[in-house]
Order: structure tokens, then sequence, then C-alpha cells
């Protein structure tokens, strides 16, 4: 199967085809490319919805959760889920596939979840080429779930259309500092298991934050819904509110917008993949032994690495 | 005040000098960089100690009681904080800050939190410098202290010589998935709030991962300790632990291994900030308007930017 037929049949909906591509493009080759340079005017219609938060925030379940109620309306799920580099995941991998499996069946979800070895780079481009490949087959919905909580993860959760910051109460004493890092990306905030003590701390902590920024002119408070994903509550509301986000945005200026981040994204990646191993390792060793000073270093490479 | 009297006076001891040094790096200026130039030679004696780990694992707390106990060896404490790039951690900060006032009039403490505006990058150059020049101003430890706990921040920590990974009992359903990006990272465990229930499974869960990885022979597992950091308890036999873990590493293959780490860094760093802003903006129009793939886009930027 070459590339142009792939593209042709994923289009038409072959699953097979759908599932022997997303390797390419998990394998980043050259097939996977050619693949998406092709089906590119096919994609910009599905709703790219990233989820992202915490630890034990319960992203598995709500994405779950999502997914039931989208197929209710009889569209059509699919759902990247962007695991950091390790071969610690696999049990996570696993735990949350057989959460999962009332899917698994179901001809009009496709799950994938997208790892890559040894250094972060790679995951972000693949994660949103899959993506856009799902969107090119016609799904309707791509949701995009970090299972990591790396700073990479949230970026990845970014490349979305709408960005899904999910939280839950009770973090323990220095929450403070995981939402500092991960406020600002928020389109939606979903609280979770709102059932438990400390859901209303945890929403007027949301709201006085978000108090704060507005006040200092950065932007408007992203909306918040209460959900008990375990329970199937507050989905239904949790869903429209996205899909009101995302109506409500100039769909050119988002996409360009979008566009210039996932550039970023994926321009740093192969940039890191440029760096020249054997004369940093040179440089290291003479840095070591204080022949030279990082600053002299940094300067040779990048001399030698930009025009 | 010149870089070169700077350089001088903080060899020296010289305190405010060190202070007003301290802001030209976190700033990120010309001075800054002259003056970590002429320093440079003096670095190399300190232990720069990374300290990493969930939003709730009680980093600051073992951080202060770290700093006790090498103050009462009579040895040098220098702290950098980093932290996310935000201006919701102002609180965070503060939080920290108190819990550390005890060694604020301690002159052989020196206490500083880094951060950086808008994108993370320069967060990890920026707290390397501020670690190397208290190396050089004669602190025996300095401890590197995240305070987010994205991929960035475990990073940094790993900029250090010795990276102790803190965790807690009890973190929720899917620890698995924060362990993942990070147990590779530790050269120490330290298992706070030893205290609570918990603490055994989460010791054994900890030994199990160690030993998978240790089948595909990755690496020797890093020893592990527990402590009850808000009570002092194991603090002693914790340092003790980093220390002979420093000590038994060939010192100049370490510090070789560090650099070339650390340069990568710092090289993503300027790499990134080398990105020509119009030229993406305008091909993300482009591709938002399906005039162009982005692939033809980062290829075009990437021919542009490379030699």
């Amino acid at each position: 199967m070459t590339a142009q037929q792939a593209a042709v049949r994923i289009v038409d909906g072959d699953r097979r085809a759908l599932a022997r591509a997303a390797s390419w493009i998990e394998a980043q080759t050259a097939a996977g490319r050619e693949l998406l340079k092709a089906v590119f005017p096919q994609t910009g219609r599905a709703r790219l919805i990233g989820i992202t938060g915490p630890p034990g925030a319960g992203k598995s379940t709500l994405v779950d959760q999502l997914t039931k109620t989208i197929r209710a309306r009889g569209e059509r799920v699919g759902i990247v889920a962007a695991d950091p580099s390790s071969p610690f995941t696999r049990g996570a991998i696993l735990g949350d596939r057989i959460r999962m499996q009332d899917h698994h069946a179901d001809p009009d979800v496709f799950i994938r979840s997208m790892a890559t070895r040894g250094k972060m780079g790679g995951l972000a481009a693949a994660t949103l080429e899959l993506a856009l490949l799902l969107d090119a087959a016609g799904f309707n919905f791509v949701l995009i779930e970090t299972v990591g909580v790396g700073q990479d993860e949230i970026e990845i959760a970014r490349l979305a259309d709408v960005t899904v910051l999910v939280l839950v109460p009770g973090m323990g004493d220095d929450v403070q500092a995981i939402k500092a890092g991960t406020m600002e990306i928020a389109d939606v905030f979903a609280v979770n298991k709102a059932d438990l003590p400390g859901a209303n701390r945890l929403e007027d902590e949301i709201r006085n934050m978000q108090s704060l920024a507005s006040e200092e002119g950065r932007r408007e408070a992203a909306p918040l819904r209460r959900v008990v994903a375990s329970e199937g509550q507050g989905i239904d509301e949790l869903l429209q509110v996205i899909e009101h986000v995302f109506a409500k945005r100039s769909r050119e200026q988002m996409r360009t917008e979008a566009w210039r981040f996932r550039l970023r994204e994926i321009l740093q990646d192969r940039l890191a993949a440029a760096l020249p191993e054997s004369e940093l390792n040179e440089h290291a060793m003479r840095i070591a032994a204080k022949i030279e000073d990082p600053y002299t270093a940094v300067d040779a490479i990048l001399a030698g690495l930009l025009k």
C-alpha cells in the first residue's frame, strides 16, 4: 500500500488502512509524511479537543464518558492518548485502554496511544499528525488525551482547537504550583469528582485566579463545569460548553493561531534532532576539563548550525 | 559594578554583589554572561542537588530540612527554586519562601527563586547559571528545587549532579502515569510522609518498577530512603545516601555527561529563540487557508534557518 493509496482508502473510511497509516505516523516515517501531505486538504472538519490535567484527575474516565456522549449523538470519535516516552508506561497504557474496552468493538471509535522513545522530541508532532489523519478520515471529534503531566504533554494538549483542563478537589498543599504552569492553557475547566468535599473551594480558587488574571487584562475567564466522570454526571453540559467555546471563536483566526503554535512545536522537535551529537560531546568534555566555558561552546555550536 | 568586579567580589564572599549578579542572570543579560565566563574556572566544587517530584510531595519542606542538616555540619547552602513562568505563581513563591524564613538571616544560606515570562525557554539556562554562580561563590551545596511539575522542571532538576525524586503515598489512581515520565531521572528516591499508610505500598511499587528496569538492563536501582520531612525524620540518612551517590561516580565522566545534557538544554532554548516569528506567522496563515501543508512550511523555515 503506497501513501497515495492509503490516503484514498482512509478518506473512504477504510479502518485497516487507517490503523496501518497510524503506525507509519507513530514511527515518523517518510510514508507517513507523504500521506499527511496527501490528506491535508481533507482536514479541518473535526473538532480537536485536548484533555489534560494532573495525575489522579480522572482524564481517562472523562474521555471515556465524552466518547459515550458523542457516540449517542451519532458522531464519530477518534482518541489519541499522548504518552510520555518511558518503558514504565506500559502498565498505565494498558490500564487506560482497559477502561476504554466498551468502545473497542465500535467501528466509529478509533483509539491509539502514541509514545516515543528517548527524548520527548517527536511526540508532539506525531500526536498532531495522528489527530489530522483522524480528521481526514472523517471523525467528527478527536480527543487528545495526555497521559503524563509534563510541560510537553500540556503543550501537546494545546495543539488541539479547545483545551480542557481537568482538576480535582484536594490535590495537596502545593496545588498552587501545579495550577501555576497550566491555568492559562485552559479554554474550559472541568472540575471532576465534584461530589467530593473541597469542590467548592477548588472552584473558588480557580475563580480567584481568573479574576486576578482578568484584572491584569490577560484574557477572558474560561468557563468551568463540574462533573463526576465516573458517574457520567455533567458530561452533556461539559460537551456543550466545549462546543460553545469552539463555535464562538473566529474560525480562521483560531486556525492561524493554532498553526503558528503547532509549527513552533514541530520546528523545536526538528531543531533538537538537528543538534550535532559528537560535537556536543567534544564540547562537554572540554567544559568538564575546564578548558572551555559553556558560553563559548554554545556560541561555537550555534555558529556551525545556524545560517 | 562591572562583571569583572562582580566576579572578584563574589568569589571573595560579597553577598550584595552576589544578589545583584543573580538578578543579572535571571534577566539573562550580557553582564550575567560575562560574569559567568569570569567565574567559571572557580566552579566545580559544590554539589548540585536537584529536588523534584509531583505537587504535594513536600519538596519545599524537604529542602528546608536538608538545609538545616547541612548547616549543622557548618557547610554553606545555596537554594535555587525553579518556578514555571506564570503570574499565578506569586502565591506559591511567597508560600515557599515563608517556610524558609528561618534561614533568611543566615549569611551562609542564599535563597533565590527563578522564573521566566512567556514560553518556558530560558529557565533551564538561568537556573543552571545561578547554581554555577553559587558554586563559584563557595557554597558547598546548591539545592535546585523545582516548584512546578512539568517536563521542563524535571529536566531542570536533571541539570544537577544528583537528582532526588520525592514521592508520597496515596497520590491517586494514575500515580503510575506521573511516575512513568520521571522514574528514570531519580538518582535517589525520597519517600516522604513515610508515616502515612500506603508508604509500604509505594515503596513496593518503586521496587517493582526498578526490578523491571533492571531486568531490561537499563540501570542500577537508585537507592531509596524514607523521610518525614515535616518532622525532620530520616534527613541525615537521605543526605548520606545523596553524598554516597555523588562520591561513587567517576567525577570526570559525570561532569562530561552532565555538561552534554546541559549544553543540549541551553541550545534548545537558544534555537527556540532563533525561530523567525513573522515567517512562522505567514506560513501559519497559508496553512490555515489550506494554500500550504505543514510539512512544506516546516521544510521552508528550516531551510532558511539551518546551514
